[in-house]
């Protein structure tokens, strides 16, 4: 596909400056590197472009799980174990339900207590800037940009557990569903469609009544949503392993067979637990590389991303082609209802595709 | 735009006769419909192609809100004051977080002990079947059917609180925001969020400790948030209305010049206060009516949906003309590092736009 389309709008050489001083280790260049995306200046995608071949190498960790379980401490929690064996971490907290930064805002208060001043960590606050697909956009180019720049651990925590931040956070090799006893039955609720995403299930507030409960509920929900996987689990003895090189592997989470979803404990503001959390978060990238699901998961990864790209792109091509103007005059059509959306939506990309 | 490629892929008898018997009141039709929506069937689509010029009439509000305000039970509550009112009420329950349809089927049961029997009223479920994107527009398109099936009131009540639920809730002509007191500091952090899409706050479980004190932040909240709205709200006196029909409306929520975002308390479990609410609902629509907000709001609904359903069809066209082949290996390329995914997709859709 050599096409003199594929030449990227910004490649200037600011943005190859950027790009080399990002691989360099230079923090500023790459601070200001995370602004542009977030902007989504020209430079940007230059910059990103030039990184690409850099990147693949970082342990994607996402977090994710409803308000009220203490994503945010646990996030710290884990990461001050990372760098107590060395390991560069970068945060990437993700807001998808505020346009205000707040819960970003307020985790970075709480971790920039006993983080800050540490090089080899680096925080950064997503919130959204209109669109979903935007935010979910611009957080796999923030972490793809730290992954170039050399981070050994990059952490994604979303705010919410809605669709959106699941989708944000399930873009990482490994899942981390956080769950805390008592949270009543509309987060319950909530809880039935993350379990599917979860390599790991991080019970948080182990301290409070009824954490057992919760682990023992959650260990009955796995192994009721998933059959398959309990039958491969590892120990079982009837069946041999099922995944290795070249089979396609499954689609992840809690079906993903051959893994079985360990359930940690943990009691984030005190650290307790952060260890396990680490060593079970290890056993799951080792067994994804023993079994090929690396590469799986990376071409699952960067084949979403390819067709929500190519979405954005058809369209701004399409608006280019015909003109906003003729885009409003459809709208007034279907106001006045003389065509449906469908229907029009089909007439005018035949436009394109003509 | 008269294009062949605008006919309807499912123009069939069937789908004539199902929207025939949609706009006649049968039930059991519409629910037929619903599920062919829900599965992507070509008959619903054309079913939904005869039935859009039938819609228009029937007051959409979206209800959002975090976990653990009791979004369900001041749903029930809300629809016993219309039926009251003799008012038809149609219930969509989205839960964009759940393949399982775990929290709809929860709220289901709650109102269908005393709703159930009654043929004025109409209740439908609607979980994640894959991509966000599909739930939106599904639910879109589930609203537009109810709402040529005559329903006075259709209430669109999401489970949880992220960016997705919001955009389906937003996607409403009034969005009522559903807090409650003492729900933690995260859920704050997601409040803040919410409020700018709000054109109703509610309150719920006011009879807790700490509900007047949680409607003191609110109106302290919104005050500070839109110091455009406070400006322009009614009994002012030092300005005239804002808006009237002609002037290009407010994007919506509490920065909506001139409408000063109630704050509404109820005990939905005891049906107190859900008067008020439909009170608010009532104003909020006479409201828009009167400043020309009606037809701004679906003007933009319309935009949005075109656009969403313009990035489906386009992607689909391409994929049409390159074939699944070619796309599965420019994601090979990708994993292989050989070019960054904008370039590609740049690349790939010049070959359409050619």
């Amino acid at each position: 596909v050599a096409d003199p389309a594929a030449a990227p709008a910004g490649a200037t050489p600011a943005a190859a400056n950027l790009a080399a001083a990002t691989l360099a280790g230079d923090r500023r260049a790459l601070a200001r590197l995370l602004t542009r995306i977030e902007n989504g200046a020209p430079e940007a995608e230059a910059a990103l472009a030039a990184l690409f071949a850099h990147t693949g190498r970082a342990h994607l960790v996402g977090i994710t799980g409803p308000p009220g379980t203490g994503k945010s401490s646990l996030v710290s929690a884990l990461a001050r174990v990372y760098r107590q064996r060395q390991a560069s971490v970068a945060i990437v907290a993700v807001d998808p339900s505020s346009p205000f930064t707040g819960g970003a805002i307020l985790g970075d208060r709480i971790r920039m207590r006993d983080l800050a001043g540490d090089p080899g960590i680096f925080i950064r606050s997503m919130a959204s800037r209109g669109s979903l697909g935007g935010l979910a956009r611009a957080t796999a180019d923030v972490v793809r940009a730290l992954d170039a720049a050399g981070f050994d651990k990059i952490l994604i925590e979303t705010v919410g557990a809605g669709q959106s931040e699941v989708d944000i956070a399930r873009a990482a090799l490994t899942t981390v569903v956080v769950e805390a006893p008592g949270l009543g039955d509309d987060v319950q609720a909530i809880k039935a469609g993350l379990l599917e995403v979860a390599d790991v299930l991080a019970v948080n507030k182990a301290d409070l009544p009824g954490a057992e409960a919760a682990v023992r509920a959650l260990r009955a929900s796995l192994d009721l949503a998933s059959p398959a996987a309990r039958r491969w689990a590892p120990g079982d003895g009837h069946h041999g392993p099922p995944g290795h090189a070249g089979t396609p592997a499954p689609p992840g989470g809690a079906a993903a067979a051959g893994w079985a979803v360990p359930i940690v404990s943990t009691v984030a503001t005190e650290g307790r637990g952060a260890d396990d959390l680490a060593a079970a978060l290890d056993r799951h990238r080792a067994y994804l590389a023993a079994t090929g699901g690396l590469a799986q998961r990376e071409r699952e990864r960067l084949s979403h991303e390819l067709e929500a790209r190519l979405r954005d792109q058809l369209l701004e091509d399409l608006t280019r082609r015909l003109g906003a103007e003729a885009l409003a005059g459809a709208v007034e059509r279907l106001l006045a209802r003389e065509i449906d959306p469908a229907s029009m939506a089909r007439a005018l990309a035949a436009q394109l595709n003509a």
